[in-house]
């Protein structure tokens, strides 16, 4: 591994790209656009799942897997949606060495394959709600793939709904939105969101109406966390998707999806890191606490590896991992874990065994600030880790929230908005016209991210001048 | 849901399928050979997922994510494996609305894009050895589709490791044949195995040596259950894979891969399964204990129901299901379960309620032989559950040990390995000539599954009589 990010400052794009690869994230593959997830990468998205898991079980969604191929016919029975993700498909057209009658799209998503199954399964109100979430790979022809934020091929989970009423289905939208969503990422990622409506420019290909997450990273430019997508009956009535009522007769069902990606690891990246390198939140770090032992000759390495494995055992509540290399310096390894972002690292030499003390430093305070003389007592120890991990949980999402407010900007007119999008994040009365969000993409490069949920009041819009009565936020974007 | 299974004695062909169905495991799909896996079955598969990666994890592997798509030409490296492979490829021929200049393959295995990586991350022996896991789906063009035995694409764990030497690679092969698959089978699959070697003919496209479990389904055919192969420095060879030794001299890597599919979930029906419908083993099932609540009247289930949300608060320790709905009678419910292969059913009555007892029954043991009669007292039900679902786990796994012993034989001669095959798998000296081989599947349509780990003895070849000192297993297969 070698140890040399530029700084944030210096070039961000390069400090994001050369910290996943040093910090063995992921690597570049051979195929143009598509990533290798390795094993540092994966268990931070094994653990985004598990808590991502938990939380769509709790709102009554099963489990499910769908094919990877989708007929062409199928995706182009929703005119939006075809021709939203036509330019981004990639299309099988030989099988078992013959041309193929019909070519197969790899599923971009898969509202079309279970739309189709849905309305084999659904045939009386009875059969509604059906709630489904599956786990898969995705793939879209991205121009301009990045690790994480935007490859061919990525990770995701997505779920679809079927319901007997417009209600049913906006709650659950909402559902998925706040309750899964925004609690995943700002309770276990430590990631503030915005929560809103998307423009219709900016709504899923074939949605009524698409919701989103937003999130500033540490750039101040703007990603989309998670979105939740009422799809309305355009998708029931493309595919079918009909039940009989109560009085038996024949209704259109209302239908939700909904989808968070693998990109998730790189908004932790972007938002937690630092120009040491990553910054874990605890409840998703591989590791919560390394312990670097230190010695100068064997004798003391054997007296403190037997303390540190002594500890390991002891400290059975976390995930430990115990860094016992003998071909690496304590330096060494302090940078290496302080890049791998371990939110705490335990220090243990010679002088700390004979004070019954270990030094326990912070990943996310750098420098003596962050640094403790802790007492090895497991009675003192495990108490202080526990709350030590929780503090730095905490502190995290505050410290994100904090750079988030600062950097958002209510700008007076037009030209101050041109120049704060450099800065941040603007949020400003819009009239709801394309023409008004396709000024600001063209004078700054900022897209409309979402209109928040907010209370309706009465303002002019920023671009045209005209009466709005909602807020939208626009920002430069991953 | 209905009803009506064929017997296996029938048609056991359709008796599977249509079970699979039924039991709302999975569901044939809109594209050609390629399956849903609705939520039942697909709990059966997370359980099974969980299981062989608790057992990989401890094996020292790691857990990672490679691109779905595979260059051609990587493929085209290892001339064994392209001539294995090549008729039953997918291939991407466009994307983003463009012909590609190479066409992508979507794998059906991932040898060619990891040895790929690992020449990349493998410098010297101290990056020895390394093992990584993927669960993923691959794509085969099956030209007889099977729901779970045999779909175009299905779901997989491979894992791929590198080692300094051969024996380091023949142990790591080993390793995951018993301690990961054999036991993961016998101990929760409660499938017993019979772990050998392939056949030159039968092994792996590009490997020195394939090594397999093979397990006897309920109508005696075979299943291949996971292979584990070493790949020898054939691989390693073709994707250059080399490392400097502790002499500073280029050597050549040993590599391994195995694999264990969601073909597991249709062995599980196959061996378990009988004429009621599914048999779970407790470790599996996604229910283990059902509990069917019987009342006449409003009062008596307003009683019933109460005493039935009291047990599911107390019974904790099990995965509980209480089935309330009251549109359907305990008959119609028993029966559901039953073809679902939950293994315990606790009926509870007004009687009951009286009695402070309720009807345990199981599912391995129709009839009035599995029923007793228990006490509501948790301090007496729980512990009896918890011995019963041990008790049942082990007397499955027992079931089908004796079931496979009682349908293996050991002909005399050819012409009653020809009469034996339609009843079972025969055990037979072979010469390791590949004529003989070929003989016995052109007459019987038995492969050869495997060379048992037997010590070697001396023998003639049960189809051409000549010295043989091994012995192999023939069997119909799926």
């Amino acid at each position: 591994m070698s140890n040399s990010l530029p700084t944030r400052e210096e070039d961000y794009s390069k400090w994001y790209n050369d910290l996943v690869v040093q910090a063995e994230l992921a690597d570049y593959s051979p195929v143009r656009g598509c990533m290798v997830i390795r094993p540092y990468g994966y268990a931070i998205w094994n653990r985004i799942k598990n808590a991502l898991n938990e939380r769509i079980e709790q709102s009554g969604v099963d489990e499910a897997y769908f094919p990877l191929f989708i007929p062409m016919s199928f995706f182009e029975r929703e005119a939006e949606h075809v021709e939203g993700f036509s330019p981004e498909l990639a299309v099988v057209t030989h099988g078992g060495g013959k041309e193929l009658e019909e070519p197969l799209v790899v599923r971009p998503t898969s509202e079309a394959i279970i739309g189709d199954m849905f309305s084999k399964w659904i045939q009386s109100y009875r059969d509604l709600p059906l709630k489904i979430n599956q786990w898969a790979n995705v793939v879209r022809w991205e121009k301009r793939p990045r690790l994480f934020l935007r490859t061919l091929e990525f990770l995701w989970q997505e779920g679809h709904t079927a319901h007997s009423s417009y209600e049913e289905a906006q709650e659950m939208v909402e559902e998925i939105l706040f309750n899964v969503y925004q609690d995943f990422c700002e309770q276990v990622a430590a990631i503030p969101v915005i929560p809103g409506k998307k423009s219709e420019n900016e709504k899923f290909a074939g949605a009524l109406a698409t919701y989103t997450l937003e999130a500033m990273m540490g750039n101040t430019w703007a990603l989309q966390a998670g979105t939740s997508h009422n799809l309305g009956q355009n998708f029931a009535k493309a595919f079918n998707i009909q039940y009989s009522d109560d009085n038996n007769e024949l209704q259109d069902a209302w239908t939700t999806s909904w989808g968070m990606t693998s990109r998730m690891v790189g908004a932790v990246i972007m938002v937690h890191g630092d120009d040491h390198g990553l910054v874990l939140p605890p409840k998703l770090a591989p590791h919560q606490i390394v312990i670097v032992p230190i010695w100068r000759d064997e004798e003391q390495q054997e007296a403190v590896l037997a303390k540190c494995q002594e500890l390991l055992g002891e400290l059975g509540d976390f995930r430990v991992k115990l860094d016992d290399r003998d071909s690496y310096s304590p330096g060494f390894k302090f940078n290496e874990w302080e890049q791998k972002g371990v939110p705490v690292r335990l220090e243990i030499g010679p002088k700390d065994l004979e004070k019954g003390t270990v030094v326990v430093a912070r990943r996310d305070m750098p420098g003596k600030q962050g640094k403790q003389f802790v007492s090895m007592e497991t009675e003192t120890l495990i108490p202080t880790l526990h709350n030590l991990l929780d503090e730095i949980q905490s502190s995290m999402l505050e410290k994100a929230r904090e750079f988030q407010l600062s950097h958002t900007y209510e700008p007076k007119d037009y030209a101050e908005l041109q120049d704060m999008i450099p800065e941040g994040w603007v949020h400003a009365y819009w009239c709801e016209d394309e023409a008004c969000e396709a000024k600001v993409k063209e004078d700054t490069k900022a897209t409309l991210r979402c209109l928040p949920f907010e209370e309706e009041s009465e303002g002019t819009c920023i671009v045209c001048g005209k009466p709005a009565t909602k807020k939208a936020v626009f920002a430069r974007a991953y």
